[in-house]
C-alpha cells in the first residue's frame, strides 16, 4: 500500500491567490465562449445513458494531479456535448432558469468567501444582506410590512423577543424571510410549522394527532407539494387534491376548498394547511389568493402562496393584482432563480410570524451559542430552514437588484411577456392550432386542434401533437415540454431564457409550422 | 404610478457575453485581493445587529440601474467589514469550510451554465458527472461496490429496473448516490425512506403507526439529526438519545444501543433508524459503525453514518478503519464542503438501495415525463432529494478530484492533521492546560485546567475558560468556538482553514498562552 499512497511532499496550496485568479480566468473564458456559442448548440443533446463514462474513460479517480486545463478540456469535449442547454435562446421547455452577469458574479464572490451563515455571528454581513435583499424584493412586490425583516427589529424589541422560542413573547407581529434552495423546502418548513401548531392547538400528545390533520391544494399544484406533505408525515389519506376544471381555467374554485374543509371539520378532522399557486407549472393558472385565505380563516389553517415562477411578474403593477389578498396569508415563496435573473438556487420565503417557524426548527447546540443569538436581537437563519449550514445566499440577489434596479427588472419581465404575446398571436393566426388556456404570463399552452384538417380525429390530433414535440426536440433546434390539460396532450412554449430575442420565438414558430405541415401530410398519406 | 414605473426602453441584455466577462473579471479581482488580504482582517467582525442597513443607507430598493462597480464598492466597504472570515488562516472555530481554485472555478461554470437537472433528460451531463464524482469519491473511501452508481447500471439492467417505483423489480442491489445541500437533508430523506419502509412492514394503515416507530442516536449526534426526526414526523417521545461518557470518549456504546432497541421492541415499538457519527461536531468522537450495524440488524432498522467532516480523512488509509463495517449500513453521508476543498454546498449521500429512497421521494408530473425516465435506464435525481430543481452539483466536486488527484487530497488531510498535532503538543507541554478528549483528526478540544494555579477552583477554571474564549475572539486575531464535554466548558481548536500554515497555529497558541497568563493574573489579583 505504501507506494500507491506515497504522499507528494511538495507544498499543496489549493487556494493560492495566483492560482485562483488563473483558474477563474480560464473559467471566465469558457463562460464567454459558451454564451457566444450556445445558440448554435443542439438544445437537447443526443446522448445515450452512460455516455459520459464511456467518453471520459475514467471510471476510477486519478491519483496524480493534472493541470486545470485538463478538466477544462474535458468540460468542453465531454460535458458540454451532453448538456441540455438551459441558457440557449432556443430553450422553451419548463420555466426558464434566467440569469445575469450580476448574479453569476455574486455567486462567484460567495463561493470564494465561502462563509457558513448558520447564525448571525457566523457571518453578520451575510445574515443582514439576506434580510435586506428579502425586504427589497418584498417592497417591489408590495408585500405588506408584516412580512418584512425591517419590521422585525422594531417589533421584536417591542415584543421583547428572546431566544426562548416559546412564541409567547409579546404580541407584535414578527415577520421575516429566508432564502432557501427550492420551493419544496419552503413548503416543507411551513408545513411542519403548521403541523406542529395544529397539534399544539388540538392538545395532541406528541404525534398521535397527526392522522387527524388535513392539507389542501388544487389538483394543479406542483407535485412537490404533495411530496412535501408526505415528508412532513401527513397521512396520505388526508392530503386533499381539490379538482379544478376549464370553468376556472384550472385555478382553484374557493367554494370547493371551503366545502372540502367543512366536510373534514365536520368529520372531526383538523384543516391545517392550504397551498395555492400563482402561476401553476402546468398551465400558469392563478389561484385566487384572497379567497383561499378567507376560506382557510374559519379553520385557522395556514395558507401558503407558491409564486415560484409568476411571483416575479408581480413586481410590475399590471400583474400585482394576482397577489391580492396576500396580506391575509401566512407565507409566500418565490424563486428568483426562475424569472428574476438570479442563477440557481435562490428561493425566497417570507412568513408573517417567524416564531412559528423557529418553534419547529430551532436547535441550540452548545457550539453555536453566542451572545448575539442569546440576546434575541438577531435571527439565526438555521432556525428557518431544514439544514444548519448555508451559503452566503443573499449576495447574488442583492447584486441583481442593486445593479439592474427595479425599472430594468420590470422591463425584463415585460419583454418576455411581449414575446409570449407574439407567439400567442402566431398560434391564434393559424387555424390548425389552438391556445388551450388563457396566457397569463410568458407561457403559451397550445396544440394542434383536432379540426386542423378535414377528417382528423381527436386521436389523430393527440398523435400529431406527441409527434410534433418529439420531432421538434429531436431536431436540437428547440426544446419544448408538454403537459396534459383537460385530458389532452398540450405543448408548453415557455418564453424567457435570458438570451432569447423575438427572432428566436419567430424562428421556433416557423419550425413548429413546418413540422406540423409534415406531420399532417404524413397522417394523410 | 405611471411615472414611477415608466419602463426604460433601452434594450436590456443582462447576459451579454461581454458584460458577463467584464463583471466576472471585476469579481475575480475582488477574490484575488480578498485572499491576499484576509489574513490581516479581524476574523470575527465587531459589528452590531442592524449595522448593514445603517451603513448602506438603503432600506428601499433602487429603481434605476447602477454600474456594477457600485455593488462591488459596497461589497468592499460595507459587506467585507461585517463578515466573519471563514477563509482567514486565523479561523479555528467550527469545522473549516475548505476550498480550492478548482472548486470555485467549477461552481462558476455551473452558475453560468445554470442548468436544472431534476431529470436525466434535463441535463444528462450533469446527472452523469454527478454519478461519476460520487463513484470516484466512493472509491477513494473504499466504500463497497454496493453504494456505487456504476454498479447500478448493470444491476438495474439485470433487475429490470423500470420507472414503476414499486421496489419489486428484481433482486439486484441498486446502490447509488446523490449530492445534496446539507447533511440535514441526507438525514431527512433517509429517515423518511426508513419511516415509510417500517410502516409498510408493520402493515400500518397510513401514518397511524408512526407513533410506534423509534429512532436512535448517541447524545453527541448533531442536533440537526433530532430536528430532522421531528421534520419527518417521528414522535418526540420516540427519539432516543443514547447517553455517552468519558468511558468511550463520548462515542456510542453499542451495548447501550442494543439495550435501548430491545427495550422498545419488547414494548411493542418498532426500532426504525439509527444514526451514528464518524467525527462528532462537539469533540470528533467516532461511533463504532460496524457494531451499530450489528445491533440494528436484529431489528431491521436503517443505519445511517454521518461522516460529514471526518469522512474526508478516510481517503487516507491510516484513517479508513473509522469506516470499518460500512458495508453493513444503509446509507452514508459526507460533506466535501467541510474538509475536501469543495466550496459550499456539497453533501454526498450514498445509499445501498436507491429504490428505498425513490419509493418515498418519487414524483411523476406530466411535464417531466420523458423517454429516458420511462425506460428505467436512468435515475432522476429529483427522486433522491427534498426538492425538484437542482444545480449542476457534480461539476465542482469532479473538478477538485480531476485536478488535484487522490495523492494531493491525502496530502491536504495529512497536513491539517499534522498541524493539529503541533497544537496538541503545545497544549500538552503547558501544565496549565489539558487536552480533554483524544484528538482523532484535526480538532483539538482543550481547556485551562482547574489545577492551572495553586488555589484555582473548578469554578475559577470554568470562568477562566469562558473569559479566554471571549478575549481571543474579541481580539479579532483568532476565532475559536466552544463546546461542553462532561459538563465542562471546553475550547475547540479546529485546524484546517485552507490558507492556514503552521505559523498561524503557532501564533494562535502564543496568543492563547499570553491571554491565559493575563486572565490567571487577573483572577489572582
Amino acid at each position: 500500500m505504501a507506494a500507491a499512497f506515497a504522499a507528494d511532499t511538495d507544498r499543496f496550496d489549493p487556494l493560492n491567490a495566483d492560482d485562483v485568479r488563473s483558474y477563474l480566468h480560464k473559467a471566465v473564458d469558457f463562460v464567454y465562449d459558451y454564451y457566444k456559442s450556445v445558440e448554435s448548440l443542439p438544445v437537447l443533446p443526443g446522448v445515450e445513458p452512460g455516455y459520459l463514462v464511456r467518453q471520459l474513460k475514467s471510471a476510477a479517480p486519478p491519483n496524480a494531479a493534472a493541470p486545470f486545463d485538463v478538466a477544462m478540456h474535458e468540460l468542453r469535449e465531454a460535458v458540454v456535448p451532453g448538456t441540455t442547454h438551459w441558457a440557449s435562446p432556443n430553450f422553451f421547455a419548463f420555466f426558464p432558469a434566467t440569469n445575469s452577469a450580476a448574479a453569476i458574479a455574486g455567486e462567484l464572490v460567495a463561493s470564494a468567501m465561502n462563509t457558513v451563515g448558520f447564525t448571525w455571528q457566523a457571518n453578520p454581513a451575510a445574515a443582514e444582506l439576506e434580510a435586506l435583499a428579502l425586504d427589497w424584493l418584498a417592497q417591489l412586490l408590495l408585500l405588506p410590512d408584516s412580512f418584512m425583516n425591517r419590521h422585525t427589529s422594531a417589533a421584536a424589541a417591542a415584543a421583547g423577543r428572546g431566544g426562548t422560542g416559546n412564541g409567547t413573547a409579546g404580541t407584535g407581529t414578527i415577520g421575516g424571510g429566508v432564502i432557501l434552495g427550492t420551493t419544496s423546502e419552503a413548503m416543507l418548513v411551513t408545513l411542519v410549522a403548521a403541523r406542529d401548531a395544529a397539534l399544539r392547538r388540538s392538545g395532541s400528545d406528541g404525534m398521535a394527532g397527526i392522522t387527524r390533520l388535513t392539507v389542501y391544494a388544487p389538483d394543479q399544484t406542483h407535485s412537490t407539494f404533495f411530496k412535501a406533505c408526505r415528508l412532513a408525515g401527513f397521512d396520505p389519506a388526508n392530503i386533499r387534491s381539490i379538482p379544478t376544471g376549464a370553468d376556472t381555467d384550472y385555478a382553484l374554485d374557493p367554494a370547493r376548498l371551503l366545502e372540502a374543509m367543512r366536510r373534514d371539520a365536520d368529520a372531526g378532522l383538523v384543516p391545517t394547511y392550504v397551498c395555492v399557486t400563482v402561476g401553476t407549472t402546468s398551465s400558469n393558472a392563478v389561484d385566487p389568493v384572497g379567497a383561499a385565505a378567507d376560506a382557510a380563516a374559519a379553520f385557522g389553517a395556514w395558507v401558503h402562496v407558491d409564486a415560484a415562477y409568476a411571483g416575479s411578474a408581480c413586481i410590475c403593477p399590471e400583474f400585482r393584482h394576482h397577489l391580492d389578498g396576500v396580506e391575509r396569508v401566512d407565507s409566500v415563496s418565490l424563486s428568483p432563480h426562475k424569472w428574476l435573473l438570479t442563477c440557481l438556487d435562490c428561493t425566497c420565503l417570507w412568513v408573517r410570524d417567524t416564531r412559528r417557524l423557529t418553534e419547529s426548527l430551532e436547535t441550540r447546540p452548545e457550539y453555536l451559542r453566542n451572545d448575539a443569538s442569546e440576546s434575541g436581537a438577531v435571527t439565526d437563519l438555521k432556525d428557518m430552514q431544514v439544514g444548519v449550514g448555508r451559503r452566503f445566499r443573499g449576495l447574488k440577489l442583492w447584486m441583481v437588484m442593486r445593479t439592474y434596479g427595479a425599472a430594468k427588472l420590470r422591463q425584463h419581465i415585460r419583454s418576455d411577456v411581449a414575446m409570449a404575446k407574439v407567439f400567442e398571436e402566431c398560434v391564434r393566426a393559424d387555424d390548425r392550432f389552438e391556445v388551450v388556456v388563457p396566457r397569463n404570463f410568458a407561457l403559451v399552452c397550445f396544440r394542434i386542434r383536432s379540426s386542423a384538417t378535414a377528417g382528423m380525429t381527436e386521436e389523430d390530433a393527440e398523435a400529431a401533437n406527441r409527434e410534433l414535440m418529439e420531432r421538434l426536440n429531436r431536431s436540437g433546434r428547440v426544446f419544448l415540454a408538454n403537459t396534459v390539460i383537460g385530458g389532452k396532450f398540450v405543448l408548453r412554449f415557455a418564453v424567457g431564457s435570458t438570451l432569447q430575442e423575438e427572432r428566436h420565438v419567430r424562428s421556433a414558430w416557423d419550425l413548429i409550422k413546418m413540422t406540423t405541415t409534415e406531420i399532417i401530410k404524413g397522417q394523410m398519406d
